[in-house]
C-alpha cells in the first residue's frame, strides 16, 4: 500500500509560498485555523500546515505538483459548508481553497453555464436567471455553500424530486489530478459516448481523486410559477402515508416534511403560524400548467385527506408558497438553537419511507434522545437530525450510538446512509457497510489509479 | 503493461464447457460465426472460440473466473445491434451473450424497473406501459437494441432532447468484473452520494471494464400526448438557423433532422408524400401542455418561417405525428438500399450545428462521396451517413477519408466523434485526438484497475 502522506518540511513550505504570487498560500494559524473544519461538528484531527487559497487553475497545479513531489496530503475545500467532515483538515496537511477562484459565464443559446468552483451556489442560479434560464439543484444552503462542493458531494436539494441532483447538470469538468495535471473531462454537450465516464466519476467524489477546478453546467428554461400545498397531520404514518400516494401518482416539483419538534423550533424563530400540534407537516409543489396543474394540485389535496390531514392549503400565490419552503431551510438553523445537532442524511425509495420514519422514531425512544427529523420526502432523502446537550457527556454518547443506528436502519432498507451531503470523514466508517468489501476494494482500486500516492483528501469516505 | 490475452486450448475450452450447463457454450463455428461482427459494417477480425450464451449472472460469473485463470480475452455482447463495433469478435475471444437474459420486474409505487440486460429496449418500454409508467430512452433501433447494449454505450435516441439518455435513468447495476466477482453497484434511490460514482463509470464502458448482468431504471410517468411540427426548408442552413432558434427558446420533446438524400430514400420506401425537393426536413415535437403547448408550437413554427421554411404542417394527431416519426427512424434502413454505409455519429453544442453541417457538405464535396444527413437536431448529434459503393476500391477509399474528417472536423468544434452509439473499435483511433493524451492516460489507469489482466473487450475504446 501506499505511504501515509507526512506534514511538509519548514523548507518544503517554503517552496510552495516561493511558488505561488504574494497571499495565495497562508500558513498563519490563527488564519489556517479557519481552515480546519467545516460545519459537520467534525473539528478534524489538527490544524492545516497551509491553506493555498488558489486564484487559478494553475495555482492548483502548482500546488498539488509541490504537493505529490513532497507527499503532503491535500484537502479541497470550495465554501466549507460540508456537513459530512469532507473538507476537515488533518495535522500537516495543506487545504487546497477554492473560494477566490469565482468567474463565471453563461451562454444563453448553448444554455451552458462554466463556472469556477468558488462561486456559490446562489450566485450560479443569480447569473443563470439574469440570461433568462434556471439551474436547478438547490441545496438548503445554496446561499452559502459553493458549486465546487455542490459538484464534489453530489448535492440534492428540494427540488431534486423532479429535477435531478447535481451530476444530472454537469455536462463536464476542468479537474487537477493528484500529480498536478489540468484535465478536461467531458463538453458543452448534451450527449457524449466518447471513453469512460470520467466525468461522473469525479462528481461526488468529495476530494479523493483531484481538484475541480471548473465545471460546465446545463442549464434550463426558467421554472413555471409553481402551486403550493401546505397540509399537517397527526401522525407521522398518515404523512408518510399520504408521501407515497403522492409520489406513486405524479413527480411533484417538491415535497417536503417537517416533525413536530421541527415546526416547533422553526415556529419560535419565524412565528408565521404553523401548527405547533400537528405530528408532521408536508409541502408539496407542483409547477405544471394548465389543466394537469389543475389535476395535479386536487391530487396533492386528495391525497393528503385520504390519510387523514388536518389542514391543508392550497396556494396559487407564489410569495406565500415561497414562504413555506424558507420555513423548511429554516430547520437546520432553528434546531440548532435547541442543542448541539448530529445531521443525518440518510435515503431509502420512497416506498420505505414510512418504515424508516418509524425506525427513526423506535431509535430515539430506545436511546433517549431527541430526534427531530425533516425530509425531501419525496425523494425518500430524509435528515434525522439528533439534538443534544454536549455538556451532558452521557447524552452525548447515546446520539452517537443513535447516529449509528440510524445508518445501520437505512442500510437494512435497502437503502443509503447518504443521500446528498456526502460520506466524509464522519460516515466513513458506515461506507462499507452499505457497499460491501467487493465494491469497496474496486472503489479503492481506482482512487489508487488516479491517486496512486494516497495525496488527496486521506481519511475521507474511503 | 499487460500481457495481450491469447486463445483458449482446447484444454483450456473443455473446461468451460464442462464448468456451464449444456448449451450455454457453443463452439460450433457455424454457431459462432454469428456473433463475430454487430451492425457497424466492422468485419471483426476473426471468429470467437467459444460464444457463452449466459443464463444468469451466476453463470457470467463462471465465464468470466474462467477467463481470468486461462487470460482469454471476452467481449461482451447483448443484441448485437451496436454500429461502432463495440461488440465484434477478435479471433480466438469469447464472446459473453447475454440475450438469454431477459427477466424484468417493474414496481408502480417506487417507479423503478429492474431488467437483465438482454432485455430489448422496446420490451422495457412496453414492461413499463403495462404498469402505467414511461422508459424515456429510445435509440431509433428500439425494437432490435438490448438494455444492457443501451447501458453499455450510454445509448440516446429521439427524446433525449428533453428527457436525457440512458445514464440519466440508470440507479443500480449489477456488474461482473473481470475477475468474476459480481457487485451490486448504486441502488433503487433517486438520491445516493455514497462512495465513488462507480454505477456511472460502468454506465457508456462498452465491454471494458466488466459485463453487466442487471439494470435498475428509473422509470417517468407517461408522457403527455405530443404535438407535432414538420417543416420544410430550402437549403440547409434555414433549417440549421430553425434548430438554433427553436433550442434557445424552448426544450422540446424532439427535433429531428433529414437531408435531401434522406427525405429521397426514405420516401422511396414509405410514399407518405414527404417534400423530395426540400433540402432538409424538421420533425419537432412538443409534449407540454395548456397555455404553455400552444406558446410552444406557435414559437416553433414562427422560428420555422423566420428562417425561411415552405411548407410548415402542425398536428394535434399522434397518429399524425407518429408518422413523421416512423419515416424518421426509417431513414438508416432506406439509405441502406442506397449502398454501403458508414455511420457517423458526431455531435456538437446546437449553436455549431450550422458550422458542423456546412463542414461536412464540404467534405463530401472534396471526398466526392455522398453523405446523406440525419440528426437528433436538438441536442447537437448528427448522424451524417457516407453512402458509398463497397464494389468501387477508390469510393470506398474515400468514404473512408470522409468518416475520418467528419470526426476531426467535430473535434475542431470542440464537439464529440459519438453522441450514442459508443466508440468500440471502429472509432478507437480518434478518441485520443478528442480526449487528448492525459485524459488517455488517466481513462487507462482507470481500465487497469478494474481490469489489470486485460481480458475485457481489448481493442475496444481505449
Amino acid at each position: 500500500m501506499t505511504r501515509v502522506p507526512a506534514p511538509p518540511t519548514r523548507t518544503a513550505l517554503d517552496e510552495l509560498v516561493a511558488a505561488l504570487p504574494e497571499g495565495v498560500v497562508v500558513t498563519d494559524p490563527d488564519l489556517t485555523g479557519k481552515y480546519r473544519a467545516d460545519r459537520s461538528g467534525d473539528p478534524g484531527t489538527g490544524t492545516p500546515s497551509a491553506v493555498v487559497r488558489a486564484e487559478s487553475t494553475g495555482q492548483v497545479v502548482t500546488a498539488l505538483r509541490w504537493a505529490s513531489r513532497h507527499r503532503v496530503a491535500v484537502v479541497p475545500r470550495g465554501a466549507g459548508t460540508g456537513l459530512s467532515g469532507g473538507s476537515t483538515a488533518g495535522p500537516g496537511s495543506v487545504v487546497v481553497s477554492t473560494e477566490r477562484m469565482r468567474r463565471i459565464t453563461v451562454d444563453r443559446l448553448s444554455r451552458v453555464a462554466v463556472a469556477q468552483p468558488g462561486l456559490l451556489n446562489a450566485e450560479v442560479k443569480q447569473a443563470a436567471a439574469e440570461a433568462g434560464l434556471w439551474y436547478p439543484p438547490d441545496p438548503s444552503s445554496y446561499e452559502i455553500c459553493s458549486i465546487g462542493g455542490n459538484v464534489a458531494t453530489n448535492a440534492g436539494g428540494l427540488c431534486c424530486v423532479k429535477y435531478g441532483v447535481t451530476t444530472d447538470y454537469v455536462l463536464a469538468l476542468e479537474v487537477v489530478t493528484p500529480d498536478g495535471r489540468a484535465l478536461r473531462l467531458g463538453g458543452p454537450r448534451l450527449k457524449d459516448s466518447a471513453g469512460l465516464s470520467l466525468t461522473k466519476l469525479f462528481v461526488g467524489s468529495e476530494g479523493t481523486l483531484g481538484v475541480i477546478t471548473e465545471v460546465t453546467l446545463r442549464l434550463m428554461p426558467p421554472q413555471p410559477p409553481p402551486r403550493t400545498v401546505v397540509a399537517s397531520f397527526g401522525s407521522t404514518r398518515a404523512a408518510t402515508g399520504a408521501i407515497v400516494d403522492i409520489t406513486s401518482a405524479i413527480r411533484p416539483a417538491m415535497l417536503e416534511y417537517m416533525d413536530r419538534v421541527t415546526v416547533n423550533a422553526v415556529e419560535d424563530s419565524l412565528r408565521m403560524g404553523l401548527d405547533r400540534d400537528a405530528a408532521a407537516l408536508l409541502v408539496a409543489r407542483t409547477d405544471t400548467e394548465g389543466s394537469t396543474a389543475d389535476r395535479e394540485l386536487a391530487l396533492i389535496v386528495a391525497a393528503c385527506e385520504r390519510n387523514g390531514a388536518g389542514e391543508v392549503l392550497a396556494t396559487d400565490d407564489p410569495a406565500e408558497g415561497e414562504a413555506f419552503t424558507v420555513a423548511r431551510r429554516q430547520a437546520i438553523p432553528a434546531l440548532e438553537r435547541r442543542g448541539r445537532l448530529l445531521l443525518e442524511d440518510v435515503g431509502v425509495a420512497v416506498p420505505r419511507l414510512p418504515a424508516l420514519v418509524a425506525g427513526i422514531e423506535r431509535i430515539a425512544a430506545a436511546r433517549e434522545v431527541i430526534i427531530a427529523l425533516i425530509a425531501h420526502a419525496g425523494d425518500g432523502n430524509t435528515h434525522p437530525l439528533i439534538v443534544f446537550d454536549p455538556a451532558d457527556g452521557a447524552a452525548a454518547a447515546r446520539a452517537q450510538i443513535a447516529f449509528g443506528e440510524v445508518m445501520d436502519l437505512a442500510i437494512e432498507l435497502d437503502g443509503t446512509i447518504t443521500g446528498e451531503h456526502g460520506v466524509g470523514r464522519l460516515k466513513q466508517p458506515w461506507l462499507a457497510v452499505q457497499l460491501g468489501e467487493d465494491v469497496m476494494d474496486l472503489s479503492r482500486r481506482v482512487k489508487a489509479a488516479i491517486d496512486p500516492l494516497g495525496i488527496m483528501n486521506p481519511g475521507a469516505v474511503l
